[in-house]
């Protein structure tokens, strides 16, 4: 089968086509998304080599439990041991020995076929198109902050970052009756957040990028005052984000990081113990609370597609990525 | 009045007494406490410069209400407007045009006499002596981990850092009802927790100094298993500790920071995103929960005195403390 390959090169590789083991599930990939991991892990994030991708939609071909066979899935990242402490705490997303499809030790979704074990899958409801399906994994991820924390109804929430993930948690966010402003720097983004109703301010290219300097926003939008918001969430994806959160976020408030790089980020720990600053890791969700989501159209995510490559192109939509100003790119296993 | 004096160097200064302002009372001080956070002032912490001091107990000598005058006392240090959002919410702590005793332009109590808000004192019971009442400070401090989070009865705590702070930490946890172990580096600071029926592991000098390195016990202790503790509470005054703790702490786990210091920490985001790990800033407590820890003899203060030097001999004592092995220094004024 045709696939990208990542040996410190991505490239487009022909491999066997792989075999469901006992439990597993055969999956035709339809769509998959590429995401700011995908583009760490070409930087040696998590050290992984082999077929990347772990947010797709597709149709399970072969399976053991026939049930499942001819049904349209989509599947959660992680697969556990089952019988770890984690695994019995039902956080199985934590087990110990966990592999992570096209993360940590398991071949991942850009690919012409996948297999995960049945535990892993949920099918699709009809009403959602396989352009939406294939955000429940960084949807999920985005809901997964509700799971973690209370959220007051009205509490002042800034999203730092209006790309993919930001877009997503702002609108989840928002949807949990929070009052949210989404902070980017890209105008057409915000705009199209705008267009979903949601508060927006934009920095200047550039501002705050060096760790103190005050966030200024751009023109005639009002200053960013410190310590304003009760939760910040981080999704620039980039080290510098983190100072910039804990400037925005009031005493004794919470700043939650969902994004990870492979870089290390230094920041002044004297202000997150002088203010009491909680700094929440967020990392994947559930994905029934995401296909819920969807079900109910709470949530755009439609309108985020830049573009769709076939798969024998996704060299090329690795580049648009990188060249373009974009938001999500998709691969289509056609 | 005598006084230590920090412009860039500390040292021994004559300045005018102070003067009581309206809602003020003027403290003889009896007996102060250096704590970490001065010897990082002496670094640069905070940009402070003035009378250093901000544990302490004294005899209130002069004051508007003349119900003060005669008692022995201690006193918050954080003096607030009273009037700011967080005033109103019952955080004075984090008030944002606050002044700290010592830290943040107000002088400190490494002086003869000090003055505070009559709202700030708090009258020490009869039954705790001076030796114990100058501990109130960082006791209330020690505390403050259990008015901000859960904590489970019999939940695996590590403290690490066996200091002044991590000692009192331990023990606060452990009367809370935490199963709690000590990590540290000196023999005989962890002997003396022992004394105190604390479980200890010894940490040999020098290891996990470098990030990423595990955390091996001394000699037949056991090895300190990665991801082992519900909660890490990071006591160790050093940009290190911060990496240490994020490997002892479980999944889902929490690592509380205590330490103030002067330098950035960096560490690697990813882990506490992947293992969506909490970090909590914690800073000053309630003095009366503090002050009855130790009417009730409920935590051991006075075998943590290492030397007692009179305030006229304090940059013998500041000496004392960055050439010896010990825990708690104290300067008496005679």
């Amino acid at each position: 089968m045709k696939t990208l390959y990542f040996d410190g090169q991505l490239s487009l590789r022909e491999v066997p086509d792989p075999k469901p083991g006992p439990g597993e599930a055969l999956i035709r990939v339809r769509l998959a998304g590429i995401c700011g991991t995908d583009r760490q892990i070409l930087k040696g994030y998590s050290g992984f080599r082999g077929i990347p991708g772990h947010e797709f939609v597709g149709e399970v071909v072969e399976c053991e439990d026939k049930r499942w066979t001819g049904r349209r899935v989509v599947g959660e990242i992680n697969v556990t041991c089952g019988h770890c402490e984690w695994c019995r705490r039902g956080l199985g997303r934590h087990c110990v020995s966990r592999t992570v499809m096209g993360i940590i030790g398991r071949p991942g979704a850009f690919a012409e076929f996948v297999t995960l074990p049945v535990a892993n899958l949920h099918e699709m409801p009809n009403e959602v198109p396989d352009e939406e399906a294939v955000f429940v994994e960084p949807l999920a991820a985005a809901a997964e902050i509700l799971e973690q924390m209370p959220l007051a109804p009205g509490a002042r929430v800034a999203v730092l970052g209006a790309g993919r993930l930001g877009l997503l948690v702002a609108q989840v966010l928002r949807h949990a009756g929070a009052d949210v402003t989404l902070i980017g720097r890209s105008e057409w983004k915000l705009k199209l957040a705008r267009s979903w109703r949601l508060n927006t301010v934009r920095l200047p290219s550039g501002a705050g990028a060096h760790g103190n300097a005050p966030l200024h926003a751009h023109g005639d939008s009002p200053l960013l005052a410190p310590r304003s918001f009760a939760v910040v969430v981080e999704a620039t994806s980039s080290p510098q984000g983190l100072e910039q959160a804990l400037q925005l976020v009031e005493p004794r408030g919470t700043v939650v990081m969902k994004s990870t790089f492979h870089e290390l980020a230094n920041f002044d720990t004297a202000n997150l113990v002088v203010n009491e600053i909680t700094l929440l890791g967020s990392r994947c969700g559930n994905f029934a609370t995401a296909i819920d989501l969807l079900r109910r159209n709470a949530i755009h995510v439609e309108e985020m597609i830049s573009r769709v490559f076939p798969l024998a192109e996704g060299l090329e939509a690795f580049g648009y990525l990188e060249s373009a100003s974009c938001l999500k790119v998709l691969l289509r296993n056609e």
